[in-house]
């Protein structure tokens, strides 16, 4: 009993210590520590700002190119409201979706926006998806345990 | 022990084929699937922007009427900063919080935004809630398991 | 076997009513109340407007300062595009961000904004880390159970 006490104490002492260090020493602190073999990741594009739409698209190479991540990490791409701006085929983002399309990003438009603003489906690209709602897809994918990222 | 190798295995590839799929065939990807019976979700809105204000509101009536949340989705709205603007009697959003307080929408307010702002409460909806933080709110709210929207 | 049958009803009544009740009095709502000993929230600043800049961090002190949180919550603030501002030695938060490292604070900085942008860490405060991406924190915390605010 006692034995397995000491040891006990010894643990909690090595976690005490490391805690200390870890607030102490800033410097070589490295961030998160991706633990899982899989993430998923829904990201969120709800302007039609030119410097957002290139950050977002820029944001989820970056996610997709952390050390922590690469290879491991799933994103599926939710846009509703004048974010719709990135889809169109009128737009300048094609070949940076084609980029992302071919790390696997799934591309969801929201059916609201196109069926209130009366946009001709043709005028899109062909290979985006369509859910009922981007705002229901953030809160579902949410309670899927995704993480949800809107930069 | 073989059998059931092959049945795992079979059951793998039934798996992988059926990824294959969704990843080739967008057109089909009709969005997340609403497997529970209930969700909450935190709306967020800290701007006094009337584009914002506008596009939050709507946004929420977009959740609660998506065809895969419609009855199963409760929210609550939090407001902080710039956004006390909602609540304003002078303002123009009574008859939209009044639509949505129907449909069991909660209106939560930051009494730090209040306090700070030496705002009279008597100016704001008397059919609004007080919570220490806005920011408070938002954290304790995800560890709750909630799903946070921030449009 | 009655005698357990009746006091679940009148439990399940119990919680009938307290919900009916909340439902109806708003003011007496006061939020979500923190049930756990701890919480962990990672603040998101990708912006360098100076109001946003200092509302995110006079967030992060209303939070730290929420009655329901105070001594419980550790926040880590991840900055990354625009948002690297608010670490210039040139800049004017020197003091904020020191009263928010007194308070237990951890400042992350993404190194991909650092490295495209080709900043001198020398004009970087000392006091803060440094991670792989700022998207991928986000991410992966979230993933770790962390609450996540984007003001």
């Amino acid at each position: 009993m006692k034995k397995y006490t000491f040891i006990l104490a010894a643990f909690m002492l090595m976690g005490f210590i490391g805690k200390v260090k870890a607030q102490t020493d800033p410097a070589e602190f490295t961030g998160a520590t991706a633990k899982l073999k899989h993430y998923d990741a829904l990201y969120i594009l709800n302007s039609a700002d030119e410097k957002k739409i290139k950050g977002t698209l820029r944001n989820m190479d970056n996610a997709l190119e952390d050390p922590r991540l690469k290879g491991k990490l799933h994103i599926e791409l939710i846009v509703f409201g004048d974010g719709v701006a990135v889809y169109m085929k009128s737009g300048i983002y094609e070949q940076t979706l084609k980029d992302l399309l071919a790390k696997g990003v799934v591309m969801a438009q929201c059916s609201n926006t196109v069926r209130e603003r009366k946009i001709d489906k043709n005028d899109l690209f062909p290979f985006i998806s369509y859910v009922p709602s981007g705002n229901g897809e953030i809160i579902i994918r949410q309670y899927e345990g995704w993480a949800v990222v809107h930069p």
